[in-house]
């Protein structure tokens, strides 16, 4: 079957207090099943996960930071109050965040918000997820599934893609233990991100710039079977592992 | 504009010596600007990148790495064989191939292969991707994008995704540099990798079992403007640098 992705258009700029749930479904016909992808930052913003630079008063620790990787100190403090580890802080800070995510800065946005204010990922996406299906059942009656997606880049690879920081509705990853290839063969790969991969598809339809559109709607995706373990422990990573030994 | 994923169903079982853009081209109707992604495993297959295990001699060094790591002391021979560069060996072979792309055991591919057999990357994988693109021309006039996906994992997160190998028709990344927000800013986020998002959105659609769905058209996507440099050197990754000192 053919999967429709779907740009959610003439969304008005979002402000703190908006009902954005109410602003998407007013600009397309949400169908039953459908996979709503929104931008981190829109939904930030309407939830009012704001910071003014102005007001913050960055700690010794920011102001070293700040000094190695040439960022603002009240930058970097706001990014080590959202983290719960540095992984690194040189050439960029690399932090995890309490809900499991990775990333650079913390995920904090400077982009489409008004001057001196930053946009901070919502201290817990997966409720915010959730938040956001209910509140489209409740405005359209549609049983639906929702993905999170910020902008991160990755190892290896040069350039950004989308991802998923918090679901409701599916499992993340798609689980293929057990199961046989064409010759009945069990199979080495085993689980597939794959709210990663629709929220890289959504990210490249949002588009980064003055494009405007901070929602998908991903049409037709089959149901999967899995689970929601999409983050890695500490312990497990052997990426964060090595990198935390190597902080220059 | 509404983007299509269309599965390509009703492609045979691959065999060496096949033509698998006719395969492609007799199953669906391929349209202008179409974006064809082709499982990096099936091309490979009709072009006979296929090593017999019972074939290969395994080195000293690949006996102690597959000690380590658990595997079939061939199987590392023939990692060792792609690789041009071993990145770690424990808890798993991670490496870098001469076309830039790092992943675990060289991107070896066990499944979808009849016993003994293993199928490895194409060598060339931007030729095979451009071949594919004119032999679709050939056979139907019309002119398309082709990206070369493979099942890759990552860093911080569980789970593999789709990411491109090779490409033609089209950028790797779109680049923003430059370019400004809704507010006029000029963005932070600037390279975004469109090719790996379009194919994980794509492996999502092939899946890894035995579904046998190798290929898959993204219709309606948009085209835009970039670069190719879609790899990290050696030197620029600080994820390979940190893994490198502390193989274990």
């Amino acid at each position: 079957m053919t999967i429709e992705i779907i740009p959610v258009e003439g969304i008005p700029i979002v402000q703190p207090g908006d009902n954005l749930p109410a602003f998407i479904a007013d600009c397309l016909s949400i169908e039953e099943n459908d996979i709503l992808c929104v931008a981190t930052s829109a939904y930030s913003k309407s939830k009012g996960y704001l910071r003014n630079l102005a007001e913050i008063i960055p700690s010794k620790r920011a102001d070293e930071i700040a000094e190695k990787c040439g960022e603002d100190p009240r930058f970097i403090q706001a990014v080590l109050d959202e983290a719960d580890d540095i992984i690194i802080d040189y050439p960029f800070i690399l932090c995890s965040l309490p809900h499991g995510h990775v990333g650079v800065r913390a995920g904090i946005d400077h982009s489409n918000v008004e001057d001196g204010r930053i946009i901070v990922l919502p201290p817990k996406p997966m409720e915010a997820a959730a938040e956001i299906r209910e509140e489209i059942t409740k405005i359209t009656g549609k049983n639906i599934r929702v993905i999170l997606t910020d902008t991160c880049g990755r190892s290896f690879r040069r350039g950004q893609t989308g991802v998923a920081i918090g679901w409701s509705g599916m499992p993340a990853i798609q689980d293929y233990r057990g199961d046989t290839d064409l010759f009945g063969h069990v199979l080495e790969i085993t689980e597939e991100a794959v709210v990663d991969e629709i929220a890289g598809m959504a990210n490249f339809v949002m588009g980064e710039s003055n494009r405007g559109v901070p929602a998908v709607i991903c049409r037709n995706a089959p149901a999967w079977e899995g689970h929601d373990t999409l983050y890695f422990t500490a312990e497990e990573d052997i990426t964060r592992k090595a990198m935390k030994k190597n902080n220059y």
